[in-house]
């Protein structure tokens, strides 16, 4: 668990009876290579099913900017967001995708999930 | 059960005996952040099987820019117009997405489903 | 059963053996409100699975002109299109999707569906 | 079998263990309307898993292009172009599509596939 | 196995308690026809769920430039990439997709895939 | 002068001391072929700088929808459309763009002109 | 002079010695048509080059919002809108264009513009 | 002149008064390459100011279709084009524009332009 | 002069003789707002004719980059580009285009030119 | 000059009586960093008004191809290809646009121009 859950805000969700499906899309996501010290940039693609809570939007931008001068490798950042978004929220079901600009020619997406009970279907919600 | 409801007229569905899809797509929708007093806006895509009624087209409407000047949260409006729908329409199946534009840099969906029997099959309909 | 299924014409399907998709994307369909007379528009996507035969391309153009000045809502006309094909053709599946213009900000689909034995599984063959 | 098989080359497959797609997607595809005489315009996309034997590119444009002067209708092609392809490389399994230019205002698909033992989950690997 | 597997070096998985997607979008791959000794343009789709180790970014640029001046088929070159990184990684499951650019009018994608277990469901993880 | 400037209503220019373009995009536009009887689709883009009027934009959809059945050229109809808003309006500049659908595979545009003092500098205004 | 220019706000121009352009993009304009009182949306593009103060953003938003439940027709508050900002900003060069949504089926665009000197050549700084 | 300009039919302008502009689009152009017997597909822009006479839709349709099968070059093609119709209609001015799909992973523009005085100043018209 | 311009290096311009256009977009620029400290970012697109020197690829990225976290206005920033690379490079002429993303529903584009005679002509060079 | 203006060939221009544009789009062209040693891809756009000689299509392609595995910089191999074609074809005016993929977050565009009276007005011929 890292320090920057601390940034991360919670409301109760407003419709406990319903499994539904909220999604944040976060193109302005920058942070900086560990190797090199260049920025990289992503957007971010959260989806979640929530159980009792939903992350707040604002305290979770600042979530993302805190990252801004952080060296973190692609795979490392995109599950950390996961975890820490899990650990916060508890939720039903969550999934984090980064999709990071091209750096040496080559673009890169990574695609994080978790399942409460490992049994979701995720075709029967998204198309 | 919202007021809103008063809004929404109905019809005979004319076809009862097929099941059948009807999506009415609504960019146009726009409601008030009840923290900031600030305007969102958002698209509104409906989607259902109809089974005794249809929703009117032009009531709908008119439901949707009741929301015009109510100070209202994302997760919350989503959930209320599927609600509001299933009450007046008792459909077989139905689906709410609503795409909120970005706030803070950042983009939200938010998309609920109900379904009658509990059983519904998405994927054999909608591709 | 309409008097317009009079105007469509079929041939003999010259590959009975394989079950193949043949798909008709007509952008072009107008038909008039019931309501307000005014003239609604619409693409009308139909897709079908032949068994001994297959709607005439030309006649088919006709029969969609035939709704040009028939005042006629979205629901009907979407699925007398399906009843009268699937009455003239009897096909082994068939869909039609017809997607309208915006009308007061609001654009409309309507899908329906017909199929022989009730067990075709679209996912195996359309993607 | 028609005659245009003669054109058709094919080479080993160079990873027989493994099952894998190729797809050729052919734009320039054209004949002439058997009716009319005018010419017709397609798109002919091919997509394959091979079993031994892989059809060589050079020859298959060459086979597309046999049709250019001939007067043959749409479902009758596109089935053809797979009876001969099946023919001369036998398969585990293939599909032909075939995207029809606008005529009369009416676009037209046609797609038809084979499946050596019929039980292909094109799901599995298409998406 | 390729002598180019030597230009592939690995990491450490970060995150190897959860199955997660990587995926590498490589616009800029040339190599040359071993026929006409042309130049072949292409892009290159890697997926893959690491198990112990990752494929390092800059040294899979490299391994990709390799084949600059190398005269290769389509359907090979795609295999041999699919073969030389599963052998350097050993992932839970991996998909090579190889879109090259137009050659004599139809241009041609090739797709191969790798599964641990023979029983990945794409489905529940790529939509 | 068609008696069709019967429907065409004006309103009072709001800003006379100001030159400025007005510009009515108008996607749904029918009328019929002259010579085959078939439907004739286009969107009219009519662009104009009013002088003492301005048209009225529902009295302007009623008078498009007025050629909905009537036999009338591509040249013609947009060469009239001019003409009668001319008329009606007497405006200092106004263009008038007819882009018709395809027909026998050839799609086609006209575009026809008023200036009142002959000497609009197009390019100041429309970049 | 309208009372909305009270919630423009200015600051002084940063870079007085150079003309150069500013162009504020707003894609959630909305305002209330006069006739039927149904909600208008549009898009303003404004594009000036300031002299002495420039237009501060937030306090441009606001006065944006200020029309949210006016009755307004289209003309005249694209050309309010220029008015007021040029009464606010004494600018060497202004433009607004006002793209609005579909009204039954027509869209509409209202572009006006201010010139000091009544000589800029747009051309020479905007391609 | 070309023996292929008797395929040319023309009608009287309707509006003679009027210098306005007609464009015909057609993307299905196909002939032979002269050196390679290899078939060429191209879409030819045709825009002109008629004097006396246009062209009729029908005949230039037959017109390009008469290439079919001839082997020429793009520039020797594009230039015929425009002579004959130069020729045949005798315009105020006229441009042929033919945009050829790649070759040797190379497309091609060539476009001719006709002007009755050499002083037509396309700029005024086409923007 | 600002600080930074000690980080732009320059290279001797191969082609004196001739005056030709070198344009660099850079879509990944990010500063901070001075008013909030929230995050900006911007696409920079810039243009110019270099006289004796160009700017050097890779000082200009680290130059761009050293804004990364300095507080600073869209005005001013585009400014100070323009003002930091004229001085650096001292071109014949140059243009720094600034495409801001949304903040508050608005999106900013600011544009800054030099020109060494003033005389320069963009017609001729940039369509 | 350099060497590689032997690979280039040149045809007669069929039409000498009339100045057209002829427009080459080189997709593929690669070549490699002096600096780096690292592939560079650009698309090479040519454009020119032949006066006695073209360039014939297909030892274009091979002359590009040639710098296939040279060091050469952006702004450098842009004025060369301008030079060479000078060179051979001696034509009335011509550019070259090359358009290089991103490196390091930044694209580059290059345009050079020839003109042999000095005198060409381009915004004439190419709008």
């Amino acid at each position: 668990m890292s320090d920057k859950t601390k940034l991360l805000e919670t409301f109760e969700n407003p419709n406990k009876d319903r499994e539904y499906i909220i999604k944040h899309i976060a193109p302005e996501f920058t942070s900086v290579c560990p190797k090199t010290g260049q920025p990289d940039f992503a957007k971010i693609i959260l989806e979640y099913i929530p159980d009792e809570l939903c992350v707040e939007l604002k305290s979770y931008k600042f979530y993302l900017q805190s990252f801004r001068n952080d060296g973190i490798y692609f795979e490392a950042v995109t599950n950390q967001i996961l975890d820490d978004l899990v650990l916060v929220t508890n939720p039903v079901w969550m999934k984090v995708k980064a999709k990071f600009n091209t750096r040496g020619g080559i673009s890169s997406v990574i695609e994080a999930e978790y399942d409460l009970y490992d049994d979701f279907d995720e075709e029967e919600y998204l198309n």
